[in-house]
């Protein structure tokens, strides 16, 4: 139930720069709601645009966080009284519910008048200084003032009620500069990732579309080629687009225990065997294809390994980098795209580990409606794919090998 | 004159999956412009929002040109008679003016109905096939065609005239989950940022605006500092903050031709010198300040000397990690940030250079309004800077010491 | 017990290339051992040196596995007879066994003679061609092949008897290009790292030596607050060094659930709450010191929490950025760093988790003698540490969210 | 002339922990010499080693210098007389020539007896306190001093005589852990490595070799295509390693002026045009080939065009992600890497661009004799080609777009 509600008021160019699209947003992540009582977008590209919007919330103490939220991003409150303050008590503490300021223009009403804030400054508190037998007419001062300035008996603005910012404005610099957005930072918690993708991935299972997995053979050095086969094994994985790397790591790290000549798993295998690879490869390409080295007990386990057992189809497309290659692997790029096309019927998601190739490969093949993960440590792989024209794929840069191993343990336990 | 015009129309969530700000960024970015016609925004978040623009261009191949372009986010033209095919005269080649797909769901008008398109995949071309005895009922069928697969005698739908795609859904996933932009990509070409930097700067200047350089050291390491010294003494730097790094290596090069203790000029000077930064500290010390030891003749060159010079003020915040350190340094923290917002009266642009920690210092003190750079070679920095709150800054991921030599050269002369 | 050896030969720039250490290195790390028989270093930069080494072996397979690695390196069989060879029985598959080249200049032995091979390209087999009548004077070719091109009946050299390499020369190119190593590789098994570290610190608490945790504030942004506040309770942190940032995270993760206003743990926490930090600083601040909020009970779990109540001494430094700052920040950085240098007596190990500035402050003061671990997911921050002197650092390119809690799973259980 | 010599002695693994290398290459980077008087490689891994090195050099400045750069690394002088100390003369300034420390294990000799350090800190100062009734028998006490806790009247020891280090020692962790060094760090002077790279490349050109560029698009994205023709048309690369999308956006650059729908030299192209390269890979392929696109006139400037025109061989390698392609294109992977095999006849050099999958093609392929120079902005590509086993390749971490055109400049002149 959302009991509570107020009309927030947006003015500018709210559109293009995307001042609506984030109030909205944050609308509704805060779990309150909106109704859009009057928007007016301007005619052309130099009229303002106006929103008036009543946002709805469970309780009041949601409402008044939301609303001193709003202000950051240019959106203020439509019904105004003046300002409140309370005064400070100790030096250097401000009074318990300070409004905290954004580096927006900002006024405050206080008798009524709107008084404009002397400076902007972000995370700060404003301070009403009494009117005197000033020079702007005996309005009060309002100052922007960091905490640690705040002295006993100054009357600080307390709640956003009364106070306005003007919202920002979206400058135009030129067609390649872009505004910083923090949409690929490595500095959020994994961990919830984890289980929002582990959420995302049964959805799509129990709505009986395939899971697509694009894998790279990072993942097999960083030791998550266990987990990614036992994800394969419980069935989270419908179809696989690989390289030769991928497909000849996991073979490797199965018979040789090392992943281009590193132990995969510690212990007793010694450092070395450059040529691990160059080995595995050549033994099924004796075999003549992975099922067949499957089937004679070469290969014993690891995400081929199950793609077999299981049935799961998987394209291995060739590149120019290839040792070898497996006999498995498409060594003309076209047939290797057409044979990834033809694997895309019916997929409703894609999780792509740690690869820039195969990532694009894929990404060029996808409709906009496929959902899609795209998991790297380097956030430019994740850029990368943006760039290419997948502006629908999730982007979340971690570290892989940690990451498969606590999605297969969220998917298929320990 | 902007005198071909055509209606377009955007259907869906095109306010927070943000496609109606990107529709008209990407008129204004063709040089084209556009009146609203009729914008109908969803009163709650269940409700689809509609809007009716209409686009004006120079010229009809730019108007096309933009028209095929807005496909791409979801904006279809009002108007719309059948689409128009083309043959394919040699294998492997589309017809000139072929319609490029989107990765959306598409429907082309044949005979005055809308066909669906079979898959969608970005890149591809659109072939119809006759009407036959089909399931369909009659209906022609239209399939999206790889390049290569197109064959003599496929008709291929040219131009985006009757041509529908539905717009994309930006999902909502969870709140830490963000679409991948590609806002810091490294890929771009920087000598027009060079360019474009360097003409903000100078409107900046004949607005009687002040210029904040907020430099790091690796300025100095990347050879930069000879290049940043010219643009101090030829006017381009009011008021500079930077730490203890900063202002020492700086001094370093120019009093012992090292940074860090490694040459930054090539040539004699030899490799090594761990300590020449400790030595550079203990002798300005000894002068009692920066400005002394310029005075004295024992700096006679660089970003600091130049300062001094022309009496550009410097504000140097101390860090936990810094030697000696120099004497014009504010140890303490506190005493620093407040010298900084004294500074910063009447800036109106900022230029933050291969820094993180004053970055960051610098963004929590500057107004929204500031127009501000931020240039590094890590674009972790560029979305920290974002992720603190400074949405309004502008990324450059590139070198900032060949960055800023090219701006010093467009600035100043060779 | 080391019952196989031989002596391999290293001849060239071996110490200044690297070549003898790398060679030394390898076969410790397969669980051999060595004996130097005569080493010869060059007189002067021109002269080149020699080593002759016994490699010692637990069995035959291991000691053949480690001679053909150390060809990669220039190391030599001091014994030759002929090379080897077994016939391509297969199109594109190798006899078993098969000698997997380097890209070094190489020869094999013939008939008693050292034929050179045509050209030089790793990953590839030698094929023998019998002596004809040739315009090398009857000596058989040896030709480098890549897999797919060996042909049923060729001749291909099978195990790294008789056959040499010449060992790679460092160039010298300028003070400032260094070779390619990869030591911060991201593609490493992080769940082996993880039990390593955790090896280390049993290993550190045991001989009774203290541990010194440096703490950046995205380990909280990545949720592995809780995971570390359980190291501290079960010991395994003796001393924390971390910045106001860190600090203000952790208490404002467990006060209000959110780590700079965004929610850490899931759940029904709003997201928002942009001045959330600043709140939990001001009622701090309020309450005086950190141990004091938590005597209060204001502060109820989390890294500094556990710290108080277990008397873990920690060290705030101050920086330019700070917002606040929370009371027991040391605002003066000197003083900081004084704080800091007298904290670190007995200090044996360090874990140095995504912090740049602390990192390095911490890094300055480190004798080389700690064990220091540096963990971070941008591979800059770990090569800056290096840059500025601590050598002796090893580093960890991974996501410290996921790390430090299986990290912590590993040291206190789950 | 390098008239002043001294003896300095390692001694510990100095082998394995690099520490030989390192003093060798720190002699050569002075601009002195050495001769190995005696060197002792400990028999086995435990056994410790020795060296006795006489350095020359041009001077006893220089010399000074690197004799303490040298004890970083656990060098120390043969002879010693007693340490030399000065006083302090004002508070927090340490004497001229004062001894900087390093964080290793240090003792100063002092009425011809080792005294111990207290303490290990780099970047300080050694303070000699006379001897006193004290427990140690007698002995001065030797304090490690930060340079702001020097006093007035304490003495302090100057130059690196009678001053005695440990060298560090190389913990053997586990086989995955490496110690951090800065290989590839992007804080260094860019300028000097165009300089040093133009001059290689004059080297290889007038020893008659041939230089071959591998070149990624990015190049065509940040600009660098034109400079990039000019160094084709100059005569500065004799062969080409790229993909279908280098030389689509190449020539999508020359004939629409853009990148991927990006303009690239600003002015009036609007932005957009996302099927640009899919209209110039269609027209090429209409053509036959791109000589025939060329001779046609349809492609009239560019690094293809350059190729085409004075007859650079090219190899065009396919990948799954490819649009089209091009008909020059190798689509068969296999046969692509041969074409590559067979072009590389007579190269001495390889300048590789902004390209990981052809970067690693072409690692793979190329003999370790060949001078190899990897430039990319991000280092964890210049990583995996040494990860890749191409360790004699030298890294270079900067913007390719700049720093191709200052290359071109250099080579070609403005």
């Amino acid at each position: 139930m959302l009991v509570e509600s107020e009309v927030v008021e947006v003015e500018g160019h709210i559109i293009d720069s995307l001042i609506l699209a984030k109030v909205l947003d944050l609308i509704l992540a805060a779990g309150c709601d909106y109704r859009s009582l009057d928007v007016d977008i301007g005619r052309t590209a130099r009229d303002p645009s106006r929103a008036r919007i009543e946002v709805s919330a469970p309780d009041p103490a949601t409402l008044a966080r939301l609303l001193a939220e709003l202000h950051v991003h240019g959106a203020n409150r439509a019904a105004h009284g003046d300002a409140q303050t309370a005064p400070v008590e100790v030096d250097g503490v401000l009074p318990a519910g300070f409004y905290s300021t954004t580096n927006l223009a900002t006024w405050v009403s206080l008798d009524g008048r709107w008084c404009a804030v002397d400076r902007e400054e972000m995370d700060c508190a404003l301070v009403v200084r009494p009117t005197g037998a000033l020079p702007n007419g005996g309005l009060p001062t309002v100052s922007n003032v960091p905490m640690h300035r705040a002295h006993v008996g100054d009357q600080v603005v307390v709640g956003s009620q009364g106070v306005r910012v003007k919202a920002p404005e979206r400058r135009r610099v030129g067609p390649h500069f872009e505004f910083m957005d923090s949409d690929v930072s490595s500095e959020k918690p994994k961990g919830l990732f984890v289980a929002q993708v582990a959420e995302r991935l049964r959805q799509v299972r129990s709505d009986q579309a395939r899971i697509l997995l694009v894998a790279g053979p990072a993942l097999v050095h960083t030791g998550a080629g266990g987990d990614l086969a036992r994800m394969v094994r419980d069935g989270w994985v419908d179809v696989l687009f690989a390289g030769n790397g991928f497909a000849t790591h996991d073979m490797e790290a199965n018979v040789l225990g090392t992943s281009l000549g590193v132990p995969v798993r510690g212990g007793a295998v010694p450092e070395g065997g450059h040529a691990n690879h160059l080995r595995v490869i050549n033994e099924v390409r004796r075999h003549g294809s992975i099922a067949a080295a499957v089937a004679a007990g070469y290969v014993g386990g690891g995400v081929m390994y199950e793609c077999v057992r299981r049935g799961v189809p998987f394209v291995l497309g060739g590149s120019v980098r290839d040792d070898g290659p497996l006999p498995d692997v498409h060594t003309d790029v076209i047939e290797a795209a057409d044979a990834m096309r033809a694997a895309l019927a019916g997929v409703g998601a894609a999780l792509i580990c740690a690869s820039t190739l195969h990532a694009i490969a894929a990404g060029n093949l996808l409709p906009a409606s496929v959902e899609t993960f795209c998991v790297d440590i380097n956030p430019a792989v994740v850029t990368k794919l943006a760039d290419r024209g997948s502006h629908q794929a999730l982007g979340i840069v971690t570290d892989v090998g940690l990451f498969v191993g606590e999605l297969a343990h969220a998917l298929c336990g320990s």
